[in-house]
């Protein structure tokens, strides 16, 4: 928000040889967390060590937090474990969950650690990632329902340090057995006098989510209630946390991006230009292996029909431009189909509606590019039948790939796979093949044999 | 959360006709905001309109929510003027101005609106999208700085049913001339004694941001302070609104959804099936037109080696596998420099570091793919030239458009356009040439002439 001094790598590199503790702290506060991330990433492995054991822990972490989930992890367990333990007790409780999931030597991180943080962290971990269980935070504060606003009162002032950082609202109100009886607004207190009973002054039955309600239904929670924060239970409704709804818009945002990776074909999750080469190799050569063998299946239909082809060789040219236009306008329907998806606008028994939607969509363009097609077929060839040929199947094309683009995505959450697996790769060698068989056998009825 | 009687599209034009207005509340109330939300985009404008004259206001305004931007503007366009205010006074300040801004009529709804809303809209309408500005909203507290805590704790007191929809944390404290000078969480109230004056009470010269700050610095702004929501002033310092921290966290899972609509070569925004056909095929057509002109000039490499295809007709089998290799190696790299871009892990200038990173992985999966290319070529045609000729131009498109895919989203984001516009259509069509160009010009060179 100001002009920082600018940090770059080689000044970065130059503070940490001569380990100037204060002025790279200095610098690494000034500059943006994101731009902090970016160099820490640039650097090898030894110097990451380094600066970590110059950096206090607070700051190493807050660093750490710029990361993905998976990058933190791996830097982390590159530090010594002392180290790495004394940064990790910096993170907030649902942060240290996700990250000792991830970490390859999780015990003996979780030895290193204090006996409270390991316990939560390990509890929290419990919970499947992408449910209420998982993104839930344990800093939340809970009184009993015996108490009364002067308790509530004089606890918040005894900690006022601690909680100064916890993002709190609300303090909600459980039983003798810590079951969740009711909730009150932290700003409402200041309304009831001090002996009032939390019993009586607590909105009775709140809203409240179980800890294995799925991130989908979560956005619906949020959409219902104006809340900041809802609290979490379990079956029995004993109280485990607290989601916070810009921890649930942060998972929707990264699961958006994610789904751009899977639809262009790059596995496990993410791809992180700094991972290592075996580990970007491995999250793209599966795809392109798939992709390779529906390729060749379709190419063989150019196989089949080689002496048409030989006989009209021009054909040879229009071929990749109708599969491709058939390509590009089954992504088009595909990644439409996704986000209503993700979005709940489509359920994934609607195949019939969206087919009929795409196919008046796919038939305008199809139609407005066969024609373009055909009229340059004529211009180069001046060949009646070569220009019905390539118009008819650019036009078929484009409509099928519209309506398969359109309908897979729906039939793959039917199955209960990602929709994004539905990858460009895949569906564009089906178009492919489409493509090349509208066009080969239209030649082979149309065009006589050596007419020219 | 509960097993809600299930709603359909049946059963609600059914009630609709019978005009049962206890019962469609009920039913809507009941089911997930976004299950309404779909049923409300599959009825015809008619329908709309009588259903929304059912509904009272609120419940209207949370139906509409929970569409796009886009779509509720257009509902409410259609609606009468009278019932579209009614309505649009029930949403969020920020919504007000985001609607105003898309409403082809806006006037006549100004003038339909009591005039604080009007004013308020307007004033808000008048910040740019995806600014401090464009999302804060106007439902905040402020308070003067020579006030007390009582005057605080009456007013709450006074106001306790308005204030309950707002998400509340903090009162701001302006001086005379609205300044922002500083800031005081609620729940510190309790700790404090009725006469203290705000001026001493408040945390002075408090986290501020500009109305113009850009989306991506208030995301930083967020990374780096723990706050819910952070106050936004004008460049006199004055308060003008509140930016809360789940709206930003919306904005950019809504962005990173509009990549992927982008990426696959849909233009505008968004596209959603309930829209009408005209608009829908205005938001692909574009993109497949310049794909086809793009895809033309790739094909045209075809028509200059004729005669070597003629020769080696094998060819035109291994040419889409070579050219739709080099497209997915290319969406691969695409989809990770988009991401890497929007998360500012890479640099627009760090085109170098880009292609070595991808030249890398680019090459493994191409040499990877080559063998099993010439592999197959070797079976099918015992043709060491021919292996050696596809094996070759395998792994060089798949290398150079890693390479291309990497870097053309950092140079769009140099010349300041949006990088996802380097779309997977456009893309292809380069690779696909390179692929054939590869293939065609090795054939030229490396196998004699009619020996095949």
């Amino acid at each position: 928000m100001s002009h920082a001094p600018q940090l770059n790598l080689g000044r970065l590199r130059e503070l940490l040889a001569d380990q100037q503790q204060e002025q790279l702290q200095a610098l690494l506060r000034a500059s943006t967390p994101s731009e902090g991330a970016r160099l820490l990433m640039r650097l090898d492995d030894a110097e990451r060590a380094s600066l970590f054991t110059i950096l206090p822990a607070e700051d190493a972490a807050q660093l750490l937090n710029e990361l993905a989930d998976s990058q933190a992890a791996e830097v982390l367990s590159e530090l010594p474990v002392e180290l790495a333990a004394a940064i990790f007790e910096c993170f907030r409780s649902n942060q240290q969950a996700d990250l000792l999931a991830l970490l390859p030597d999780a015990d003996a991180l979780l030895a290193a650690l204090s006996p409270v943080t390991a316990q939560r962290a390990t509890q929290l971990g419990r919970h499947s990632p992408n449910t209420a269980g998982g993104f839930m935070v344990t800093e939340f504060l809970a009184y009993s329902d015996r108490a009364c606003v002067a308790d509530v009162i004089n606890a918040l002032r005894a900690n006022a340090s601690k909680y100064s950082r916890w993002q709190l609202q609300y303090a909600y109100i459980v039983d003798g057995d810590r079951r969740l009886v009711g909730v009150l607004r932290l700003r409402d207190l200041l309304l009831l006098d001090d002996q009032d009973s939390l019993h009586q002054a607590m909105t009775p039955d709140p809203v409240r989510v179980p800890a294995e309600m799925p991130l989908n239904e979560l956005t619906h929670a949020f959409d219902r209630h104006p809340y900041l924060g809802v609290p979490v239970v379990d079956a029995a409704n004993r109280l485990l946390g607290v989601v916070l709804r810009a921890d649930v818009e942060e998972a929707l945002a990264e699961q958006a991006d994610r789904r751009l990776l899977l639809v262009s074909g790059v596995l496990g999750g993410d791809e992180y230009r700094s991972m290592n080469w075996g580990d970007r190799v491995l999250r793209r050569a599966p795809w392109l292996l798939v992709s390779l063998v529906l390729s060749f299946a379709a190419a063989s239909v150019i196989g089949l029909y080689q002496e048409t082809l030989l006989d009209v060789i021009a054909l040879a040219v229009f071929l990749p431009v109708i599969s491709g236009m058939g390509g590009n306008s089954g992504n088009q329907a595909l990644a439409v189909s996704i986000r209503e998806l993700s979005l709940e606008l489509v359920r994934p028994h609607e195949t019939l509606w969206v087919v009929g939607k795409e196919l008046i969509v796919g038939l305008t363009n199809g139609l407005l590019l066969a024609l373009l097609v055909a009229a340059i077929a004529w211009l180069w060839k001046r060949d009646i039948r070569l220009s019905a040929v390539v118009g008819m199947a650019i036009a078929l094309n484009i409509s099928v790939a519209a309506c398969l683009g359109g309908i897979v995505p729906l039939l793959l959450k039917r199955w209960r796979l990602d929709p994004a697996l539905a990858a460009g790769p895949v569906l564009a060698a089906v178009n492919d093949m489409c493509g090349f068989l509208f066009a080969l056998v239209l030649a082979d009825l149309l065009i006589p044999q050596s007419s020219m």
